[in-house]
């Protein structure tokens, strides 16, 4: 499989890997990347990848590979109507570092891909889009842009929001007392601030419902513990219980054997 | 150093690794366990670890390893007064694991260990447990039981809670979606319900303490997403820019260089 020229804005964690995983593959005949400072063009040109500077984007595939989807789209679909074949995607990849020295030709083997079509979205873009992140070890989920936005506050939004709380919260004297649990519930907290502001302040109307949910439900919650009675404990275990058998059948690695599948929330 | 007879009552992943790095130190002349099921008792058996059973606590140092201390020192004290030497600790060190199978000799090497005397306690009691969780790694805290309670309430017990909403508050048919970060902050809540509904019951008067300032503070935010300004915006920047730095500073592993510290809060 070849994508013939595949061009790469912002060589970061995400950016870098692709362009890792991509010529460790051979999936490109040639691969063209920006970036905005010299020194990240330094950084690829250390690790062995050519960095070649592109024209506009006619006649290609469009995607990106940001957290938020219902703004990039409004963005760039009318943009690119008529230029080119645009569809947005999320890698379900990362880490609390990044820049290309967190790159990883591995990144996206096994990860959840979301394709996020929309009416306006031309087929051949979606294929296209699908045959690239699978080739790349990706496993493929569709979901409308508003869909993608919900599901991400879920599963990634609102535990960094908690995950920052927790560290904010915490008496810093008490810190030095933290186990193994602490640090792994806090570790995503400690992700670039600045990125992480723009992708929670993209999805804020998403966050808004969420955290006035959560308000709420941590509100009852405080009415079990302070009522203190065997009902409210008995409710409070089956809370728990449900979260580790939930829990427990998340797998804590990822699959390395790449396949696709499509959801509709 | 030597601790003469030690007993462990109940070898669970906390027990069980002490009489691990007790053995592996050569700590003790005699190691005693109890064990409730003779389940259990075959793993020691196997794991080439004597059990003996005991008589009565007379005369000895009696500690425990609870994660919530006001409620263990109300019940023991009084029972144990002028029958034993009597002071609660809590090694900070455990998993999401349980029982003798997840025991490890290196436990509590770099792990914070809490001990909470009180007015109460007797200075050769305190002396003694220091002395002992020292020599098998443990990094010293002081804290009164309720000083205790408020600390892991933030650093232990609250994050739990979270991690099991955060399992819970998920739609099921996002979690395939999920990545390494959901994985992380969640890991917790795969351990023992059975357990955690003890333990935070027993913690329930800081738990609905902090259960109200968060669902405060979740009002507020979501405050600050609806509203959309400049202002609010910076404010989450600031929000996620301290947790980023304070996160920054926690080590994500475990230090091996034993030493002691002594803490108030």
């Amino acid at each position: 499989m070849n994508f013939g020229t595949v061009a790469i804005l912002g060589p970061g964690l995400i950016g870098g890997s692709l362009a890792l995983a991509l010529a460790e593959r051979s999936l490109a005949d040639r691969l063209v990347i920006y970036a905005r400072s010299a020194h990240a063009l330094d950084a690829i040109r250390l690790a062995g990848v050519d960095a070649e500077l592109t024209g506009n984007p006619s006649d290609a595939l469009v995607t990106d590979v940001g957290s938020v989807k219902g703004s990039i789209d409004a963005a760039l679909a009318p943009l690119l109507k008529d230029r080119a074949l645009w569809i947005g995607s999320h890698p379900m990849a990362g880490s609390e570092q990044s820049g290309f020295v967190a790159a990883r030709a591995d990144l996206f083997e096994g990860a959840a891909v979301i394709l996020t079509p929309t009416a306006q979205t031309k087929p051949e873009a979606q294929e296209r889009a699908e045959k690239f992140w699978r080739a790349l070890g990706g496993r493929l989920f569709i979901l409308s842009p508003a869909d993608h936005d919900m599901a991400v506050a879920d599963i990634s939004h609102v535990p960094h929001l908690l995950a920052a709380l927790l560290v904010a919260n915490a008496n810093p004297k008490s810190l030095p007392l933290a186990a193994g649990g602490f640090r792994d519930t806090t570790r995503i907290a400690s992700g670039s601030a600045e990125l992480w502001t723009e992708i929670l302040w993209a999805n804020r109307d998403a966050l808004a419902r969420n955290c006035h949910a959560w308000a709420e439900q941590l509100a009852q919650v405080q009415r079990l513990f302070a009522s203190g009675d065997e009902a409210a404990k008995s409710e409070l275990f089956k809370l728990l219980e449900n979260a580790q058998s939930v829990r427990s059948q998340l797998m804590d690695k990822k699959p390395f054997s790449p396949h696709s599948a499509t959801f509709r929330p």
